[in-house]
């Protein structure tokens, strides 16, 4: 078993570095903060013995040799970005869980065939930079570098010279690695485990995510002296679309979501009518087919609120992936560490995107989920138990072990 | 008659300080664009022989003498200050038009009674710091000096503290000021003498305003992992009372408006339900008792619709006038300036407010406006033609001789 009060003491270790306002933590991708907190990892990693490998990226791989030559690592890891009011555990416990893996590993003097590697993938939240999983999604084909570096942030700042500026773009080209296997831990984010009282859950699936981008433009002009019925206002179109989102998300249940996060206004002024309001709509479900359905009726039904009321409506898709299915092996392997183990456990699907979903694509994986406190997640408030983290990196551990073999 | 050519070289000279993206202006109250442009205007004051009185909250006084020692002043004039995505005329016609009546006095040498008063208001827009017409309110005893030095922008900056920065806190006390009358040219901001053909529009009252500021609390949480049954989510509630404000003033027709203009998102991230929403209501219109009912209305349905979807609903009051009915002599001045001169004219409400509404609360007051190309205003393209700035200074010459006697 894990060394839990170590695993706990690095985790409020790292939540030192990017403090929230209210107990949380806001280490967004790329700023200083996620260089501090990256430092911080490599320094754990080194004085665990492991040497490290920085890609182009920005994605960092900690590496602990197996016995046999040969044999392709098995990674474990997840990130340590967080949201700009985000909680000190989704992303941070599954990397800090892998090197506790190591740690524990060290001090028993296990040995593997297959070599180790800890990663904590850059930009996972896409808060700062759309899409999310974003280094994860380079490495695994979805989008090219140039790309990725030509993303830019709300000041107009391109990601590839951020992650210049932190000094964490590394020699390695992203995706020039080969896996036996990979295995992400990381805390549910949502209800289910804890209502239901388990303490692992075994990740069979994911939901697929749309990001939307929409545009509705209308006219700017003065909120006094424009007449009712001369106005195109473009809050209006997102006040609609709000809605529109809502009800097809609750036409779809069980198991389908949808919400918009992120909203600007332009001018933003209290006596101007909005002439153009961006904002992105998030919808999810776990079922291609009813992903898809949603997302046409979205596109169907929103350009048409919109033209009712004299406004335009534009979009384009900023993020999205499919459901994925985990690797049954891998799935497998975690299923029978918390057997072994005696953690009580439940099969689940993932509500959030991870970096494992884009592995998947191209290698075993696998997810492993400790409950969080009331669902909660993207709050400062977002907590969870010692006993839980424990649990879950227990659990990483001998699903590691079986599958890099002793 | 005023020197027409002479005028729109100083509005197009103005308007190159603090430019717009898309041709009209950026010069935002207390910015060093605003300083700019206070430095040009005493210029030219000082050119036509003026001397500048400043008080402490930066409004600009320049004063041609009159013949008659123990007479008080006629003020004209209104406010160099932009929204920021502005147009080259809004309030700055006032200005310059005020000036232009000196230049055309002293070219025709003539000499009144009372002395004249070319007067730039502070933060006129109230768009940097609410409320609008801040410093004239200040004037007119509305609010209190402190008050508004301690307003605070979006970046957390105070309004004392900026004027402080730009230069422009004079020795003068707010309000020391006695006036015998005061006039304000301005733009009509509006569609109505556009459409009507009229040069003129002799305003004889002004809507009234309300600004509320609201609050809506949700919780912030993953829009992945957190099911629909179990979110409080903030961006709902302002998409219900966007389109509450919208049917207020809908049911409230004719002479009524209601918009929101002004919205900021917490956290304001893609996958983060929105925790809160902070938003300002803008309703006017030119009856007491109307403004009052859509107020009181929105009061009892807003929160209402808030608790049904499960946030939480506050707002306060951060800005309001009631309808001005400006002064029968100096609206007879102005009315009589249209006559003489031949212009065509028409009498006519102002959908905005201006600073000319705080002074008629003490002072003998009168507006004039002139049309605005398709009622655009608060817009880059706000535009006017060069006939219609001359027609309405050529009034306000006429108004203002008649008033400070020849
Ligand atoms: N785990 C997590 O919050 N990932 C961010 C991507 C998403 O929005 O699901
Ligand atoms: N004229 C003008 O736009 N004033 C700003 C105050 C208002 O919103 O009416």
């Amino acid at each position: 078993k894990i060394n839990g009060a170590r695993l706990w003491d690095s985790l409020m270790e790292m939540a030192k570095i990017g403090p929230g306002v209210a107990g949380g933590n806001n280490r967004q991708t790329l700023t200083d903060e996620d260089s501090e907190g990256r430092h911080l990892f490599q320094k754990w990693c080194e004085d665990a013995g492991m040497s490290m490998g920085v890609d182009e990226i920005g994605n960092m791989f900690a590496r602990r040799e197996g016995t046999d030559l040969d044999a392709l690592p098995v990674y474990v890891g997840s990130h340590l970005d967080t949201q700009p009011t985000g909680g000190k555990y989704d992303g941070v416990l599954g990397v800090l869980g892998g090197l506790e893996v190591i740690r524990t590993m060290n001090d028993l003097d296990i040995k593997t065939k297959h070599p180790i590697v800890v990663t904590n993938w850059t930009n996972e939240e896409g808060t700062r930079y759309a899409p999310a999983m974003l280094a994860s999604g380079v490495f695994a084909g979805k989008h090219t570098l140039e790309w990725a570096n030509d993303r830019v942030d709300a000041d107009g700042k391109k990601f590839g010279d951020e992650l210049e500026r932190i000094g964490w773009k590394g020699p390695e080209k992203v995706g020039d690695r080969k896996m036996h296997a990979m295995f992400e831990l990381h805390i549910e984010q949502g209800p289910i485990l804890e209502a239901e009282g388990k303490d692992i859950g075994v990740v069979t699936h994911g939901q697929g995510l749309r990001w939307i981008e929409c545009t509705v433009t209308g006219k700017e002009s003065h909120t006094g002296s424009t007449p009712m019925h001369m106005r195109k206002n473009a809050g209006r179109g997102l006040a609609l679309v709000t809605e529109l989102v809502h009800e097809i998300a609750m036409a779809n249940q069980p198991n389908a979501v949808g919400a918009i996060g992120h909203i600007n206004v332009y001018p933003n002024s209290r006596n101007v009518i909005p002439g153009k309001v961006v904002f992105t709509v998030d919808m999810r479900t776990h079922l291609l087919d009813k992903l898809n359905a949603m997302v046409a009726e979205f596109n169907e039904r929103a350009p048409k609120l919109c033209e009712e009321i004299g406004v335009e409506f534009s979009c384009e898709i900023v993020g999205q992936f499919d459901p994925p299915a985990f690797d049954e092996g891998c799935v497998g392997a975690v299923r029978n560490a918390a057997e072994r183990l005696g953690y009580s456990h439940m099969d689940i699907i993932s509500g959030a995107g991870h970096d494992a979903c884009w592995i998947n694509d191209l290698y075993p994986t696998a997810m492993i989920m400790c409950p969080c406190v009331d669902g909660l997640s993207h709050h400062e408030a977002e907590e969870i138990s010692p006993e839980w983290a424990t649990a879950g990196t227990d659990v990483l551990m001998h699903a590691v072990l079986e599958t890099a073999q002793i």
